[in-house]
């Protein structure tokens, strides 16, 4: 039960507290000394255990505090945001220096560290994940998502991707409200009520996108939610509200249904995105 | 428990058979003849009862179906989709005409109608929801929001369009993925549990829009989301997707942030929009 970590930002701090709270001491260096225990250099952090833990600013930073660090037979563990790309690039450069891999994408803030909300997407080598389970498990749940190192990431960019949609919604709807006299704590609850029961929705998307149909059983085409646009809009305009945050969608709805798919449902504009 | 329907589209048609259900048979009326129980002109539904509800295509086809009708005495409530504006201008007219009016918005679609799931928001007379609550409550929950006949299709259309961000997100995380080798019926409940966790946050946020205190307690500032957004656009690129659906979020998160207001929540946004 003995690790390294490099970097103590807000998150890499919470990750050591969440350790010492578990009984497991940390060895720990950060670019700026935090505390007269922590190492004197990375690589002699590095030195001290089998298992290494990253969480520093940004990719580049890794290869600042570790290119010139011996990683021979080294368990490194990547906690740094990275795009998969990076993640990959990352996983060559490890195996390279002798070392075993594994990129993870932290799905929590910093407060959330340690509490059973917490859980880390985990991919790349699966020894990794079962040779420091225990360790692994105490800041946050080990969600593994496969042997590609560059999934970790990907999965988290996606659920990130997701949640900016929905706040992007949700800063519109409150926007809408703003000009009339409507206690927005009131809203809230509806609001969320609304955004969780129609997000079951991705279920049904994902089937679609699984099969190719995108056409049966579908109970409100594009159409018709083209046709509604205009109210959108609208309603916007007369509440003093830019509609910019939402438009790209409805964009994309409107040249989909104008393109002959009227009659589908939403599932085909993930293909238009790309 | 008698009720006039002028509009048999898909909506109305549920409308009608959540009532024939329930015991109440509707006189109903629509531009085309549905059935030879239809009544021949709308004059002649209205006539036959002082609950007349409207489930048309659009504001402007009230106005055509309505206008040469004699509404003395009429109880109005219109289900028809509209603006906040148009609905305020509907309540005028209706008042015009001897008519109380009640403007609903809908949140459910057709097959919903009749199951606990559905509601309507509703705003205008509250006598009118009093003299005819049990007719109205069978197609949907009754969710009353105040006199202003405005604030149904606003609460209507707000949520909605907290929705259409919620779906835009997504529609981007779906694609992120579409590259890869990942089942999206896999991935799916990932997303919606991600997004049904977060949305939680627009409790905080309307609080935060009461007080106007958008710095105390942020665990995650604009600055620090900003910094991220590189991670985003670079990941939609390397996995082909245009990030179109996103940018206006984050160019509006990077703005304030470049603005001096790093240290704050996203609340600020909302302002932003406005």
């Amino acid at each position: 039960m003995a690790v390294t970590l490099l970097g103590l930002g807000t998150m890499g701090t919470a990750i050591a507290q969440s350790w010492r709270a578990a009984g497991i001491k940390p060895t720990v260096w950060n670019r700026t000394r935090k505390s007269p225990e922590d190492a004197d250099t990375a690589a002699a952090a590095v030195a001290a255990n089998q298992l290494v833990v990253t969480c520093l600013l940004d990719d580049d930073s890794v290869t600042t505090v570790l290119d010139d660090v011996d990683l021979t037979g080294k368990d490194l563990v990547n906690l740094t945001t990275s795009t998969p790309e990076q993640s990959r690039d990352r996983a060559t450069w490890a195996t390279e220096r002798g070392a075993r891999f594994l990129d993870g994408g932290i799905m929590a803030v910093p407060p959330m560290i340690g509490t059973p909300a917490a859980f880390v997407f985990y991919s790349g080598s699966p020894a990794v994940v079962d040779d420091h389970r225990d360790v692994l498990a105490v800041p946050a749940r080990i969600h593994y998502v496969g042997e590609d190192p560059g999934h970790a990431a990907l999965y988290d960019v996606a659920l990130l991707s997701g949640m900016y949609g929905m706040l992007a919604g949700v800063t519109h709807a409150f926007a809408l409200l703003r000009a009339e006299d409507i206690d927005p704590t009131t809203f809230a609850p509806l609001l969320v009520d609304w955004i969780t029961t129609t997000t079951g929705s991705a279920h049904d998307l994902a089937h679609r996108l699984t099969t190719g149909d995108y056409t049966t059983n579908v109970t409100s085409n594009l159409g018709m939610q083209a046709a509604g646009i205009p109210t959108f809009v609208d309603t916007a305009k007369s509440q003093g509200v830019d509609p910019r945050l939402l438009m790209p969608y409805f964009d994309l709805m409107a040249q989909r249904a104008a393109a002959g798919k009227s009659q589908e449902d939403t599932a085909g504009l993930v293909d238009d995105l790309r």
